[in-house]
C-alpha cells in the first residue's frame, strides 16, 4: 500500500509525535489543565498587529491579480524587500536575484536538497539537530552524516566535523539559534568553520554549501544577535520562515537567500525555481508574500518568550538540572538526571510532564522543553518538575 | 553547483517556459497588444465574489489561532466539508479521514508519489499529458511509462495501456478534463480501464492506484459532467485544486481524496501525512483552507471560458484545422498543419502567435492553445490564425 521506506519511517514515528499521542491520553485522564505539555513547537503568539493590519488592507482592497501564479521564485518586489532585510548587517549586499520565496523553511530546505544533491552525496548535520533534516536529505537521495556538538556549550565540535568532510560532502546544515538547545553559535565558531570549509573546498574541488536554517533568528534574548552568515561564509544559503517570528506557522511562508559571492547565482536560482515548481510547491502563497513584505522587521513579543525562559530556567537550575542558558528560540535542553533519556521522559510522564527525549534529536542523555506555551501552565508545572528532580535525588 | 539531473532538466527547459521567453522578446519588438500569447495556463479570472467575501470575513474577524499549525492533513472540519463535496455524486461516501488538504494539486501529486513509490516502480501516464507528471514521478525514484491516447478522440488507448502494466506498475495517472486536449474521458472508457486494472491487480498481487488529477473538473461545458472516479475504481485517489475553479492558483490550495474502498485508508493517510510533513509542505495554507471550505461548489464564470472556446474552435475549424471539440478545461489541441509540430509553432511565431508544440505533452504533430486569456486578444488573433493556415495551403 505504501512504500517500504515510508512504512519503516511510520513505524519509528517521531518522538514529538509519540509524546503528542501520549499527551492526549494523559489529558483525557487528568484533564487538560493538569497536564504540562512541553512537547510541541507550535508558536504560541498571534501575528503582530501590523501584520494583521496589512493582511486586512490587502484583502479589503479591490486590487486585481493578487491570487494568481507569479514567477516560481516569487514576486520580484517582495524578493527585493527580503534582500534588503537580509542586507541590514551585510558586507556584500544581495538583491532580489538571490532570493526565492518558499513554502516555509521546510519547503526551502527540500528545494535546496533537490537542487544540489546528486545521489549518494552527503550533508553534515550537527547533533542535537531538528530531526526532520534527516528526511529532507534522504527525500532527495542524499546521505545525512552526523557530528556532535560539545555538550558543555552546544557549539559544533569542529575537529570532529572536519574529519567527516570528504569529496562526497555537498553541504553542512547549521541551525542557530538552535532547536533544541536555544544556543546561538558564536561568531568565532562560525569563522573557524568557514576556514575549515574553505580549506576542504580547495581540496575536494567543489563548493560545500553552508545551509543556515534560521527560523528562530528573530527570537533572541538579552539583546543578543546572531551573526549574518553571508559575512562569514562564501557558499552560504540562508533559509528562513515567518512561522515563528510573525506567528504564521500554518500559512507556510519563508525564503531562501543565497550569498552574493556564490559563483553562479543565476544557475543556482534556476535550479531552485525548477525544484520549487516540480516538487509541487510552485510558488510561496501569493497573499502571504505580499503581507510579510511590509513586516520584515516586525516580530511577536520576544520579551514574552524571554520571561518564559527565565521562569523555567531559573526554577530548573534551582532544583539541580544542568543546562546551557538559551540565547534564543523557545527551547531548553537540560541533561536528564539519568543516562537513559527515554526512561527519564517516561518517568516525567508520571508527574504529567510531557517532554521530548534528546534521542529524538540525535543526542541521548538530554531532553527538550518547548516553552512556547501558556505562562500559567509553566507556573503550574514548576512543582511537578521539583517532584521529578526529587524523585532522582532519593534514588 | 547543482545536481547533474537538475542541470540536464534545466538545459532541456520546458516548452511552455521557452515560449514564455520567446513571447517576451516578441512583445518587446511588436508591443504587448500585437502578440497573441496562448502559451500559458494562468487562470484568467479573479476569485468569485463569495470567495472574496469569505476571505474578508475571516481576516476581519478577531478569531484567534487562524494562522497556526494544524494536523498535517488539514483542519478536520474543512476535510469533512471537502469529503461531503466529493460525496455529492458518490455511491460509497467518504469522510474527513479520506481527505488531506494539500499545497495545490501539484503538492498533492508529489505527496502521493513520495508515499506509494518504491524505487524503480512504474507510473503509467497517457499522452498527451501535463509534462510535469514526469518530474513528479522521477522526484521520488519512480519510472514514468507512457501510453498514447487515440488521436481521433483523445480517449486512452486501453489495449496499449494494458500491455504496459507489469508487476512494477504502482499507479496510473488520468487527467480528465484533460490538459492539453480539453477532453473528458467517457464513463465507458473509465469502466473498461477499471476492469483492466482489477484484472491486473489480481495477477500482480498488489493494488494499482488510479490517480485522477482533476483541477479542471469544475470547468466543463455544454452542461456536461465528468464521472466520479470513486464510483468506477477501487483504489482511486482524486487530486484536485482550487487554482482554476476558484481562481486561486497563486495561493496553493487543493486536496487528495481517497476512495473509501481502499483497504487500509488509515495507513495510506499516515503515509500522506508523513510525506506532506517531510517534503516540507507541512500543511496546506491555513487561511485558504478556511476560505475554500464554504465555497466548494462555487466557481469562476465557466460560461466565459465556454465563449472563448467557441470563438476559437469555430474559427479554427472554419479555416481548416482538425481538432476534437473540448468538453472542458481551457485548452484546444489541434493537429499541426505539418508533421513537425515544433516547426509549425515556429512558423506561427511569424504571425505573432505563441503556441506550445504537442511534443511538450509527449504528443508530436499537434499543438496546444491555452485560451484562459482576454477575449479581445482572442478576437484580435483570429486573422493571424487565418494567415497561418493560408500559408500552409499555399505550400
Amino acid at each position: 500500500m505504501i512504500s517500504k521506506e515510508v512504512q519503516e519511517n511510520l513505524k519509528k514515528s517521531s518522538w514529538i509525535r509519540r509524546m503528542f499521542v501520549e499527551g492526549a491520553e494523559l489529558k483525557a485522564i487528568h484533564g487538560e489543565n493538569n497536564v504540562y505539555d512541553f512537547s510541541i513547537g507550535n508558536p504560541y503568539f498571534e501575528p503582530p498587529k501590523k501584520v494583521v493590519a496589512k493582511l486586512r488592507e490587502i484583502v479589503n482592497s479591490d486590487e486585481l491579480g493578487t491570487h494568481k501564479y507569479m514567477d516560481n521564485a516569487g514576486f520580484p518586489d517582495v524578493r527585493q524587500k527580503v534582500a534588503e532585510d537580509v542586507n541590514k548587517d551585510i558586507i556584500e549586499p544581495i538583491s532580489h536575484e538571490h532570493v526565492m520565496m518558499t513554502v516555509g523553511a521546510a519547503g526551502g530546505m527540500n528545494v535546496i536538497m533537490r537542487t544540489i544533491l546528486d545521489p549518494g552525496q552527503e550533508v553534515i548535520i550537527i547533533a542535537p539537530y531538528f530531526a526532520e533534516y534527516i528526511f529532507y536529505i534522504k527525500n532527495h537521495n542524499g546521505v545525512p552524516v552526523e557530528v556532535s556538538a560539545d555538550p558543555k556549550t552546544f557549539e559544533p565540535d569542529l575537529k570532529a566535523l572536519e574529519a567527516k568532510i570528504s569529496d562526497k560532502t555537498r553541504a553542512i546544515i547549521i541551525n542557530t539559534p538552535n532547536n533544541p538547545t536555544g544556543v546561538i553559535y558564536s561568531e568565532q565558531s562560525l569563522k573557524d568553520l568557514a576556514a575549515i570549509v574553505a580549506k576542504k573546498e580547495a581540496e575536494i574541488g567543489h563548493e560545500i554549501f553552508v545551509i543556515s536554517d534560521e527560523p528562530y533568528k528573530a527570537i533572541i534574548y538579552d539583546n543578543g544577535k546572531a551573526p549574518n552568515v553571508h559575512n562569514i561564509f562564501k557558499n552560504s544559503l540562508i533559509v528562513n520562515s515567518y512561522s515563528k517570528s510573525l506567528g504564521l506557522a500554518g500559512e507556510r511562508i519563508g525564503y531562501i537567500a543565497m550569498n552574493s559571492k556564490i559563483e553562479d547565482p543565476k544557475m543556482l536560482m534556476g535550479g531552485f525555481s525548477f525544484a520549487n515548481r516540480t516538487l509541487g510547491f510552485v510558488n510561496a502563497p501569493a497573499l502571504w508574500q505580499k503581507v510579510i513584505a511590509d513586516s520584515l522587521d516586525d516580530s511577536v513579543d520576544i520579551k514574552e518568550y524571554e520571561k518564559r525562559r527565565d521562569v523555567l530556567y531559573n526554577h530548573l537550575e534551582s532544583i539541580g538540572f544542568e543546562m546551557v542558558k538559551p540565547d534564543g528560540a523557545f527551547y531548553l535542553f537540560p541533561k536528564a538526571m539519568i543516562e537513559d533519556d527515554v526512561a527519564f521522559v517516561m518517568e516525567a510522564k508520571k508527574y504529567n510532564l510531557l517532554l521530548v527525549p534528546g534521542s529524538g534529536f540525535g543526542y541521548p542523555g538530554y531532553f527538550r522543553i518547548s516553552y512556547c506555551v501558556d505562562m500559567d501552565m509553566i507556573k503550574r508545572s514548576l512543582p511537578a518538575f521539583t517532584k521529578l528532580a526529587e524523585s532522582y535525588k532519593k534514588k
